[in-house]
């Protein structure tokens, strides 16, 4: 089981590594848009593809052309650096 | 724009055409599970596919292996004959 990271340790770590994600309590959060449905629907097959490759997987809704991503690592209680280590590969993404 | 239907309307049209979607208030809803998170991705393919044709999207929730849809015509205020249609062309993904 991955240690949970407290939330100054997150919040160093989204800074130090250029994490473009926020995080909200135990969560990290990224809101992406794309261009209309078909666009979204392209970029939530990019980030499965990622989170099936880590086996950990974000909540993700889909809102027309709006992705909204949400990690935690619910079976450890809180954030790990697993869910950093997928933030950091859906940001390559672009 | 399509007509909005009333909450009778659409019961009574849910009932009458075996569509398995509930109403909550204005929106159409329905919880899909899947075999895994792979399972609910190929079904949310699924479901993009059938949108993309009918122009219409509904609200997508993924959270592991379950996909929640809701469904409503946001342009015309409530639910239309759109989203009956559509609702009932998810049901027949099966």
């Amino acid at each position: 089981m991955p240690d949970v990271l407290d939330g100054d340790a997150v919040d160093a770590a989204l800074a130090d590594r250029g994490i473009a994600w926020s995080r909200e309590g135990s969560d990290l959060v990224k809101v992406v848009r794309r261009t209309g449905f078909a666009g979204a629907l392209e970029f939530v097959n990019q980030v499965g593809a990622l989170a099936e490759t880590a086996d950990h997987h974000p909540d993700i809704d889909i809102r027309w052309d709006t992705v909204t991503l949400r990690l935690s690592t619910h079976s450890a209680g809180g954030l790990t650096d697993k869910d950093l280590s997928l933030a950091a590969e859906v940001d390559e993404l672009g």
